[in-house]
This record gives C-alpha cells, structure tokens and sequence, in this order.
C-alpha cells in the first residue's frame, strides 16, 4: 500500500491519497481544488488516480472531487447517509460518474479497502473512512475522520444554523457528534487518525498543531472524548464557538453539486501601473483589493481600494468581505499572482480579472493625489479617548470583546462593516483595533472607504494588554 | 528621449518603446501580443504607455496593438493610405482609441514626433515612421521601418497573392517596393533604421541577423537598394520567394480588426498521465500534438498525437499544420506549458485546453501499446531504394527540391500533408527527409497518423551531401 | 506543541519538527543537510530552532546537525550509549553546542519532553525518542525511531560489517535488535511511531510506502516483531540484505564528526557548450557525468563520459559508481543544477565544479565525432546469444541474480565495474541487463567508458520474463 | 554576421557580440562577469565564444573578460596602447591567452573584422573598435565606442585623478579626448555608434536613453562634438562632472589584472530568523545590510545594521559606502538573494556570507527590542529649523549642493558619513534630505548607526520645492 498526506497550509486543510502498486490505482480522501500536488505524487509514484472520496460537503473551501472526477475521470464516493436532510445530500450532475456509500460498505482497490462509516455530528450525513492494508493484514490500519474527529478536537456541529440558517441543527448535529464518538471508542485503540484539518480551521475551536493521532490517545486526552452524557458533551462542544466566516453559507451551496471547472476560467490581465485603467476600474462595478502591507496601505493607496494583505489569512478575508459577484482586480507584486489566484480558487472566489502593479499607486499619487490614515500608538489612542476626541471600536468577535476589550470601546465586529450603510457608522474620528493590528488594517480600510475618519491602533489589543492599559469584560449570563 | 528595442526570438520579430520623460508619455511600435515586457519596460522607467503604432497589418503574427490599447487605454496610430484597397484598410471596433494617419502627418508625445512615411510594397497601407528626438535637435534620428525595409532586405511583396489569393497583387506590390525604396534615398544616410523583423522571419527572403542599420549602409550594401529600374528590381525581388506558412492568411484577417483579447481566454488544465482521459480525447474532435524529441517520438508514442518538438520553429509548424478551429492538447513537460501557451497566442491559437506530462506515453504503452517509426541511416535509405524496396519523399518547400535532392526522390511538401486524404498518399514503405530531419521528422509523425508505413531519415539532405552520396536538381525554364 | 513531517523523496529520509508554541522553540529530529525545509517552516510559525536531535551515526545520506548547530546556534542532542563501541562514537568539534545523552535521560522545551530511550541493533548508540506534549497530556504521544523500527520492517544490522568491514557485527546487531524490539512492546500499542526512512531505503529491506504507524500495528503486523527466540530473529534479519550502496562507508566517518559546512562549497560554474573546454577537462583528473536520458546518451555521447540519468536513483549511482576525490562536471539542462547539487550535498558529493548543456554533446560530434552503443531487443539478443555472438551480463545484485535470471547470462554486479581493470572485462561483444533497463544503461556507460563493445537490451529482465525467455536461477545452499 | 546588444540595467552597461555564421565562431566586447546571457545566446545561435575584446581598464564594474577567457578558453584582446602609463597597463596574468592590439591592428573571425583604433580621453589606453561585415561589404558598418563616444555624451576624463589621484590627468584626458574626437570626424557619417553604457552611468554626465547612434547624428547633436578648440572644449568636459562612487578606485586595480574566479567564490548560507546568529554577528568584523524598504526601516530596525534597499541604485551605494573588505550578510527576501549576489559580484563585491529573512527584525524586537527614526514633512522640518531645535543636513553631492539648498541646510555628502568619527558628527537632533529622499534614508541609517540623533525628510528637495519652501544657493567664483 501507498500512503501519503498533503497540507495545505492556507486552508489548513489535509488530504489524502492512498494507492495499491500492485494494480497502479490511487484514491484521494477530501482532495482541495488545486490538483497539482496530487497529479505530482502520482505520477512520481506512477499510480493513475481513479477513486476519489468525500467526507462530507465542506463549508470551508471548494472540494476538489468534481473537478478530479472530470479530469482524471474518476469516480467520486460520497456519503448517501443523509437522513433525508437536504443539507446533506449532494446533487451531482449526471455526467459525472459517483457511488453513494451507505455505513458499513467497503470499496475495495486492490489489495486496499476503504469502509464507510457514518460518523454524523458535523454535518448529518458527514462519513469517515476506515482503512485496512490487505498485503500487511486484515485488521484496519487508520481511519479519515474529515470533519468528525480532529487532533485535539472535534467538528462543530453549528455551522448548519449559523452559515446557513437551520434551525436548532446546532444541538441536534451536538448530539449527532456525541453518539458518533461513543460509537468509535469500540475500534482498536492503536488505529491511526488521519483528520481533515489541523490548527487554524475554523471547522473546530481548538485544533491541534499535530498532523495524525491514534483512538487511544484521543481517547485519553481529547476534551471532546471525556464528557459522559448528552448534556454535558453538547454545553461543552456549543460554548465559545466563533462566528464562521461568512462565506462558508456559500461553500457549502457549491460543494452540493462541485463548483464550476476551473478550466472556464478565464486568465486574470496585467495592467501594470496604468492609471487611466484605474481610473476606469473604480467607476465599474468591480472591486479593488490591495494586498500591500498595512503599513504601505496607510502611508498612501487609492481611494476606492481595500486592503487585505498576502498572508496567511488573505482567503479567509477574501471569503468573508469580498462580494462573489463582482470581478476582482488586485495591486499586487506580480510574483504573487498565481498563488492569489490559487488562494481565491479554494474558496470560490473565481473571477479574478486583472492585477497593477504597486508601482500604480506612486503613478496615481503624482496624478490625483491619494489618501492615508494614521496608525496611531496606545498611549495616543487612550490619551484622545479620555479626552472626549476619539470613540474606540474593537472589531473582534463578540466573544473575544466579551472576554476583554479596552475600557470605552465599543464593538463593530468586521464581517459586519460591508453590509452597513454610512448612517449606521460612526461620523466623528474613530480608532479600531483587534488582537494585534492585522484585521484592524483591514477594518480600517473598509471604514476608511465609507468615509469614515479612521486611525489603526498600532499593535491592537496584544500590545495594550503588555502596557498594562485600563481593560473591560461583559459579564455572561449563563442559562 | 527614452528608446528600448524588444525582439521576440519566436517569432524573428522587433518592436519598439520611445518615451518622453518630460511628460511621461511611452509609445510602443508594433507590440507583439505578450504585454509583459512593454509593461516591464515603462514600469521601470515611470513612463505611462499612451500611444500604439501599427506599421502595418502584419501576416506573421498577431499584433498586441488591440490588447494594449484596452489594457493600456492607449491610443492606436495606424496607416489611413489603403488607397482604398481592401486588404489594406483596417477594421477597428468603435469601442477602440484609434487614428488613422495618412503619408507625412506627425504625432507629438512631449518632445518626441514621429511623422507617418508611406512605404507601400510589403503591403498597399505599410507606413514607416520617423522619429525625431526634439531634446537634442530637430533633425530626425531614426525611422521605423516595420516590413519595409529590413536589414539587408526588403519585405516580401508577395504575401497577399500567396496567402490571401489577391491576383496580380505581387507584382503591384513589387513596383510599389520600387518606388518607396527610392523614395528614402533622399533621406539623410546617418538615419537609423529600425526594422520589424531580424533573421528567420518569413516576411523576406535573407533577413540579416544585425538589429540595427543605417540608411546610409542599406544604400551601399542592401540588394534590394541596387536595381535602378522597375523590371530589374520585380524580377529580383520575386525570385526564389519561399511559400508562406499557412496561418498568414489567417492572421491577415485576425489584424485587420485585432484578435480577441487575452482575458477571453481559458486556462489550460493538467491531466497527468491519465491514460482514460487521453483515451477519451483520442475519440474527440480535438488535435493532440506531442512536444518531446523527435527521438523520443520515433521509439514511442500514442497513435493519434502529432509531433511538433518545442524548438525554436514550434510556432512555426503549429501555425502551418494545426486546425485554429479545434481545442489542442499537449504531451508536455510541465515547465514548458507557459511559453507553449505564449507561442500559441503569438498566431492566434488560442484554444490551449490542457497538457498531459510525457509519462502518459509509458503509461499508454503499458495500457495499450503505442507506435513507434524507424530511422535510418542515409546508406539504409539509398540501398532500399536502389532494391526498389522504398520511395523516398523530400518533404521541403518546392524552391528547395528543385535546388537540389535526394536522386530518385519525389517531393510532397510538408505543409500538404494534413490536406491529403489517404488515397493521395504512398502505400507501400516511404523515408522523408528534410534539410536536417528537424522537419522531416513532423512530416513523419504526420504520414503516420494517415496509416503511412514512414521512416525518417538521420541528418536530411546535409547529411546525405556530406556522405556524397547522389543527388539531382529541376531545370528551371525561366520566362 | 507543534509537529511536523518532512520527507526527502531522494533520500527516502523522514525527519521532524517539534515546537512548543508557549516558549517559541523548536527542535528537529535527523534533519539532513537542506536545511531550507526547516528554516522556512520555522519561520512560518515562528519558531526558533533551538535544538537538533541525532538518532545514530547514520550511513546513507550526510546528517544536517553540525551544519544546524552552526547556522542556528542549537544544541546537538546525541546518543552517548556507544558501550565503547569506536562506530558508536561520534566525534563533535569542542566548537559546537553538544550534550550525549544516556538510556532514559529526557530533554525538556516548553511543555515538550523528548526521552532518550537506547534502542541498538542498526548501530550500537542508536537511540529512539520518546515525545510527550505536556500540554495536552502527561502520557507520551509518540516515539522517534530512527533506523530501529520502520512502518513494516527494522533497520538492518549488518551495515558495520559490509560498509566499514567491523567484523562479526551483523550478527552481533541482529541480537541487540531483537531485544530492543522486545524492550518496546512494554509501551502502550496506542503510540505513534515516527520511523527516520519509508520506501527505497537501503537501511532495511522491506521499508513500507507508509509514513506513520503506532507500536500496536507494528506488533500485529511487522514481520520483524513476529519471530520469538534470537536465532528466528537473526535468521530472518540477515537473509537477503542487499548489496549496500559503496558510498556507505564514506558517510558513516562523515557522521562522526559532521560535514563540512556547506558555506565552503564553492559555485558550481556554467561552460555552455564550450569543445575546447571538454576536451581540456576530458584530459584532467575529473569526472564528467552526462545526466541525459539513456536513449539520448546511446545515440551520441562524448567519450570519456558516463550516463546518470537524473532520476529519483541518480544521488545512490552517483555516491556507488563516482569517485568522492575528484571534481564532478555535469552535462545537463540548466534548470536542472540547484538539484542536482542539493542530491550531490545530500550525500557528501561536495565538488561540483561546473556544468555544460546538452548542446555541447552536438557541438563535439561536429568538431570530433561522438560515440554510440546500440539498445537492443530482448528477440536480438536471444539469438546473438544462442549464435555464438554475444555474451550475456546481468549487472544486478548476487542475490537478485540467484532468483532467477536470463538463461546463459553471466553476473557482474554494476557497483564493481568501476574497480575492473580492462584485463577483467570481457572483450567480446556484451549486451548488459538489469530489471527495467535503467540500471543497465548507466553500466553500459561504463563499460563503453572502459573499451568494452557493449549493448544494452531494452526492457531488462522484466520485459524478458513478460515475452517468456529462458530463465534460470542459481540454487542456494543453505547451512 | 550575427550581431547582438546586451544591456545591464543595474550597471548602465552595454556589450556585444558579434559572430560568423559561416565559421560558428563568436567575440564578446566588454562583457559583464554574468556570464550567463552570453552563454545562452551562444548556444541559442550555435555559435561558440573565442574572442573576447576589451575596450579600457573599466572603472565601475568588474569586467567579465577573465572569466570568459578561463570559461570558454577565449582569448583576450586588449589595447596595447598604454603609452607608458601605469593606469593604462594590463597585468594579465601568464596563464591567460591574450593579445595587445595597436591602433590600426586587425583581428580576422571569418567574415568579420574588428580593427583596434586607439582613442584616449576617458583612459590613455581606451580604444574603440571598427567593425566589417565582410559578408556584405568591405565597408565598416559600425564602431564599438566603449567609454570614449556615448549617445549625446563623451567619457570622463577625470576619474583617473578622482578616483586613484593621478595629478593633473583630468586636464590631460581632456586634451586627448578632444583630439580623438575630431579624428572620427573623418569617418563615414553613417557609421553606427555602440557605446559601452547607457543613461545613469557615472562614466558621463549626461548619457542618452538611447541604445545606439550613428556618427552623423553625434556630429549634429552630441554638445562635446561642438566646440572646437581644446580650451572651449576642456572648460566644458570638466565642468559639473560629478563626484565618482568610491568603489571605481578599487574596479581600476582589479580589472587591470582581472578579478578572482566566480568559482572561488564560496555559498551565501540562509540563517532564517535565526535572533542568536544575528546577536553573534552584531558582535564581529562583518556589515550587516538591511535590504528592505526606508519605511519599514524606519519604523524598526535592529540596531547596528544599515539600510541600503534593493532597487536600481543598490549596486552603487554598496560599492560607495560598504568595505571591500569584510564579509557581508543580508537581511533579505529569499527571492532576491540570487540577484543581490550578481549585483554584488557585477562590482567585485565577493564576499556576500548569507542572509536572514525580514521576519529576524519581528522576532529580534520581540527579544531585545529595535530602533527606529521618524520620517517628518518637510512642513515639520521647516518649523523645527526655525525654532532652532534641529539641524538640516544636505547628503547630496557638492555640485548639487551648491546648485540650489534647504535655506539654512548645512552640506554633508553621504559618502563621507562612513569616515566620518562620531566626533565629527552632529550630536543634537538632525534632519537629512536628498533629492527624492532615496539616498538620504540610506544616510539616515548610517548616522543611526553612529550615535546620531536623526529624522528623514519626506519627499527630499523635489517635494520642498513643489511646496515652495525656502532655498538658497552657493555663489561660484570662476577662474
């Protein structure tokens, strides 16, 4: 048997491919929609991809199995395990060639055999995949859990409600997830565990930064596994979830039938520095996203851009404040490029037009001027505060500002700014910060866009806490 | 004054940036569809490119005039001296910046002019332009000439007969050449003269591989400035015209509007080594052009797929025997799919769909066998002829064969092959030969394809001549 | 904590990340000389690697500690368990930060501990490493184990023996295994095992295509962990170990103390396809190695060259068949060089000087003629063979041959060619073997090199066996 | 003929090749020491390299002609013409194949003809070569001018006693230059002009952006063409030339003989964010170059580094203000560590020891904390000058200086800042300015670094101007 485990790093997302040499076949588990790193590792194994499995329908990034089943005309497996729920029932074209897996059925490649087993929690009709080597043994080897069982964690079963809207799916998916776990504490304990994500998914509260596991030491040491009744698992798992970002409700309407081909993509445009284009561009209906450093972006940019610079992040806030209905052009280093578009693929976002380079917003200074706005330090920020000259906003999710926030701000969590109109903002000069002054560039940026007299508070939170500065906390009411 | 020379290596051709740095205004002069370097070019210099000058409307290749006039906004300069001839009178679309210039009108940028010169003979339209650089003096300092004058030569008067089957216009074109070649004899001979192709280009005959000449060496050393009268110089310039490749006639119609602009595009996708994907295209109205060695084609490959190796006439050879009016696949190593894509675009060929990597020939062969086709020495090929066990074809342009060739060859031109149904083709066993066996070796590809017992004979007419071993040649009658 | 996988697919060599994200450190297990993988996973997640740690004094590829040690500034963790053993012993500069470490000793970072735990039989100072996260548990997680335990297979023991010549090692270590493998079945069957080879390795036999295991599934499954008494153990360990590559022993005495630093090196320098170059270095006390693909090099090669192609096995020839005193040139494609230094770094190969591309092969057979050797068929050689008018080598290991091999072929394993006087060739015509065809091209290579009128037969002993030929084998007597 | 320019933009330099198709041979004039372009157009041609020509003992880069002799064993030919100076002498060591050539001396490559015509002025040596395409004509077609004729410029003749203070030669070069100047005069006007730099090189004062010229058209327009009188003509080529970067003295002493082989040069070696290796290098004899943008220099810094940006300058600034004699290390993007290290190497630079990534400076302020300068408007400056609690300092050149200055700015020019003690240095608060504010960031961190209590003024000169603030100039006393 072969194995091998893919990252990816932006989407914090693992897959899998498991091959048989005897036969050259090879199955992906949870594939991404960038083929490469799979089409590499089998051609250098010189095994031909013919299988590909779905855990369940992703809320997080664009599932790559349409797109594989096209190309390499495989065939997709996916969990028919979906209880009559619509939200998890795939809705495949016809073209393509899929088998729906009922619990308990096994798909066998040569010498290798793959079992479905309903695993429900995360999503109702989420399936793990229990592994077995037959040229080294009958007994299973792993198990791809997806969604159902991370390192250190397990899938939130709230996504449903609050991406999507379903009602009371929250606690009904807590109880789902309860009775799965229980259901695999009866496998041997040395099998290994082979998840769908790792740290920074948002598909979890406390992913582990370790790539696999094995039943026993989840067993003993994951929090998720150590509840005994309903009630205590489901007050634990639905406590302190995040706000999902906001583009997982579209995800999870396109991975129902496989997003479009990236082959009907067209190819975004160099503009270079052009300015007249520009000038163009901001009349259009189209968005401009600068992906500069925050503090280039402050120094100087266009009006009319927004700023999410090329991190780790970049896809994250992409999904969740860029509209997927209108194209996309980017300022942007020109080496960059194909990963930005790379990153915009796995999450949907597929109408990249064009780019100009960094050198456009020199260009349109010397033409038309631009704008900036302050990054200002704490003691600054506390100092016009008191003074009656500032209103602080922490644009962090409600829960981290209910744990603690700077004493006086108030609360405008950033996924929110797009959707308000300018009466619904503050007029009078107002300071934003976060954890440490990453997403406030970007929150500063969209309020600078609505007009808005914005500053960034350098270092954000982090930094005010270490200053030792006066904090708050909202006092919960429990029950 | 800014000037930078450009020359694209693929297609033998140059191209022209001049800027003014007062006013920050940069003209291109016959850009080539591939932008990068132009943008490159006026990023690194802060210029901004407004203007674009079009010599003519060119047959080799598809001219990036329309393409920056949209990306750039710019404005396009081209020849209003059709003399209301059809193939001289561009189309533009209305949504396009355009001016028509006609003979001695000038275009200011700061303190660069360039006046339009009208040197028909190439084409009916074709205007050079002449540049003067009024920082330094107000005498002019250059002339573009596009295919009018070249280094060493002229351009070819021929093309519009030959690939638009205009009648008759050689000759005309060959008396209008007369005219304006005599008419730059009263220039200063200390002009430089730019021109829009180096060695290799089709559009002359003995193009020099020197980038830059004077007006003043031409008129010593260029052929074409010898002959002092009409006749002299038509007979002169119509001998021994190589037959055009076959896509001019299409890029004459491409230009006369602009292609599509790239954006239009589709990405070009990956299969791997998916051998029932390749099965599945082999069944498609679609061509699949194997890039790898002549070498490597010859011991292996799947039937069906055509062989263009990825050398410096690969487009070239796609223009001249590939359909524009089908999806085209590649056998490819990956590195190579960028620039196999620009190539493609330089003629138009835009319809790249996706590659396989050269594993999926081993893979094919293990799956279903593949072809191969022998090469043979030139003393197996005269032996086997002389026994009357081959025929052998010369596969080079008619001007060629008539030269000189293969005692006892035939000639069937390489480009009219994919035209020919198998009943006009040689059953029994055949070798083809080139010059070198570069192109025999797509001839060969091309006969097999077509059911043709083929071999390929090692080093063509060179090689066959360094061995002495007997040749032949076509007595011309002249008049 | 934080953990990773790294996997050189040249080396078959896994090595690993440890971090504790409170403290911000970072320590890796066997890293080799690339340290690029590690500095930029570092930097991703910012760490700062603060320790290395060295499971034995490894044979098969250089170990990156030293070079870590000095560029980092960490400290190297070592087995001091050498009971004496001079080959156990590693020989650190009083340069670097060192500590050895004993049977049980634990080395704490944060929350992370790593245990010490002697586990000898590959080596005698082998040591595994125990991993515990304390911040997610008190129980370890689990272990480091080098060259002891593989997914599927141990580490062998008779390297010492065959590689640096210590007598009686082999057996020696086979029984130190044994009771190493016994001492860990004590540990819970729930741990991971994190093995320091996967497939293609020579440090074991039957390395699975498996990343990752836990002690449970060994135990089932490894047939290594089956046998009960020493004897079965050293029985089955011992039998059909292959031929170790001859660069093993130069690596063990490189591991002792650490390479060179790579900052050393001096820049590999480019010839283009400069003749009078080759001929000067054809004349010098230096290797010349020709990286092109077998076909290319049979039609026409330099003499005076040999054939590695550049291939997933091209560090393991390189490290058997070159020399490591002489400076190495290579004719190759240029964007091929920072590879092929990194697999000549990988293994000690330190002196690459220079590079020519394939062009210059062209240019020699223009100035002086180049050399060929025919690539024949399986049918060709049979009845050559049968005639009288050839003979037979099969250039595999002994005991591959043994198996079974063509009928009236002799054996001549590829690793001795290089030391055979001329006297001990054979000087007929020989055609060469091995089980693919891709070993037996670089023989062929050296043979040609050394005089001998060679060819090589396609498709090896696999393609011979599928058209069924007469085969024999060599009957074992055992005792 | 085969003609080819090449340019290299980071030197303003221009060299040529020129070959014979008819003989495959090739001859480069003045090459740069990256070899690589001219490799690669050698192969693309199939021509090989024998002959390479040098015009003078360059000042501002390290020619490429030693290592080009010892790479593609080509031989050297230089201009004999010394005249008995020590400045104008090769010292080419023995093992070398070079030639001496006296003015009117011919060199033979097949068809083409180079013939040495000595014209001293920039160096006493200098000769500029004569080319014939013998294949089209007998007459010359063009003229390699090197440093002595440029587009609309001449060479300076003052670097010599500038640069290694050779007494009264400035005036002595003049002479000579003026009589070189008209001895051209006698040549075909259509001649073309290759002149060895381009726009912004410090071998002129006002060089043209224009690759190439005709002698004609300098004739007319080139200002040194137009006196007539060795006075006229010396008042004017002396006047305004401006101070030479401080490396020439060193490129003089090294091309004289030819620098050290690339292939001695050893490996930049990566460190990452490696806080402990940085802190050990603070502490030795190496510089420390901080290559990232002014502003985010600026807003952090690790303490002890100097900030010299990666653009077009770098190469400059890094010859004039860092010692040739210690290693240096880099903090870098690990994409620009190859060009950066071509930069260096293009001025001799050679000891470029390894590079840290922008993330050391986060994690460096994380342990031990970092230094910053404020960036102030020039409204800020103008105040603070006023009130009398800053100093303005002018870092650019005397000439310019004295052209037109911050009123009340006092002259220090940024390459003494090096030399300068700290007693020396102002030890209240200052505000440095250049043209653009490029140059006077670069001076920022080098005063820092001395103790200096230092701000940087936006924008520089150009924005003071533009806002109308106040300026005063130098009166000159002529005569």
């Amino acid at each position: 048997m072969f194995l091998k485990y893919f990252y990816d790093d932006a989407l914090a997302q693992a897959s899998y491919m498991v091959g048989c040499q005897k036969t050259g076949e090879a199955a992906v588990i949870d594939p991404s929609r960038n083929l490469k790193p799979y089409f590499d590792t089998a051609e250098k194994e010189e095994l031909t991809i013919t299988k590909v499995f779905e855990t369940h329908i992703h809320a997080d990034y664009v599932s790559g199995s349409k797109e594989m089943a096209e190309r390499a005309m495989a065939t997709i497996y996916y969990s028919a395990e979906n209880g009559g729920d619509e939200f998890g029932t795939y809705e495949w074209s016809d073209d393509l060639d899929t088998v729906g897996l009922k619990d308990g059925e096994k798909v066998q490649m040569g010498k290798v055999t793959l079992e479905g087993l309903h695993t429900p929690g995360h999503t109702p009709e989420h399936m793990s995949f229990i592994l077995t080597d037959g040229a080294a043994s009958d007994e299973p080897i792993g198990m791809f859990t997806g969604d159902f069982l991370f390192v250190g964690d397990v899938g939130r079963p709230d996504l449903l409600e609050k991406s999507v809207g379903v009602a009371d799916s929250a606690k009904k998916g807590a109880i789902q997830m309860f009775h799965s776990l229980q259901r695999i504490k009866n496998y041997d304990p040395s099998l290994q565990i082979w998840p769908g994500h790792g740290a920074g998914s948002a598909c979890g509260k406390s992913l582990g930064s370790i790539p696999t596991s094995t039943l026993g030491y989840e067993i003993k040491t994951n929090p998720a596994l150590q509840p005994e009744n309903e009630a205590d698992f489901s007050d634990f798992l639905l406590a302190d979830q995040p706000t999902p970002p906001a583009y997982f409700g579209i995800m999870k309407k396109v991975n129902k039938t496989g997003a479009e081909l990236l082959a009907e993509q067209t190819t975004p445009l160099r503009f270079g520095a052009n300015v007249k284009k520009m000038q163009n561009l901001l009349g259009a209906d189209v968005t401009i996203v600068d992906t500069r450093s925050r503090e280039a972006f402050a120094a100087s940019h266009i009006p009319g851009t927004v700023n999410i610079p090329f991190d780790s992040q970049f896809a994250n806030w992409m999904g969740s404040l860029i509209s997927y209905d209108r194209a996309v052009y980017f300022i942007t280093e020109e080496h960059h490029v194909d990963d930005l578009r790379l990153a915009m693929n796995a999450i949907g976002l597929d109408r990249t037009a064009g780019y100009f380079t960094p050198l456009v917003v020199e260009q349109y200074e010397m033409a038309e001027g631009t704008a900036d706005y302050p990054i200002i330090s704490p003691e600054q920020a506390e100092k016009q505060l008191n003074d009656g000259d500032l209103r602080i906003l922490d644009i962090r999710d409600h829960f981290e500002y209910e744990t603690s926030h700077v004493k006086g701000a108030e609360n405008l969590v950033m996924n929110d700014i797009p959707n308000r109109d300018q009466s619904e903002l503050p007029d009078g000069p107002v300071a934003v910060y976060c954890g440490s002054g990453q997403r406030s560039a970007i929150a500063a940026s969209l309020l600078k866009e609505k007009g808005v007299d914005v500053r960034n508070i350098k270092g954000g939170f982090m930094r005010w806490n270490q200053e030792s500065r006066p904090v708050d906390k909202v006092e919960k009411v429990t029950g």
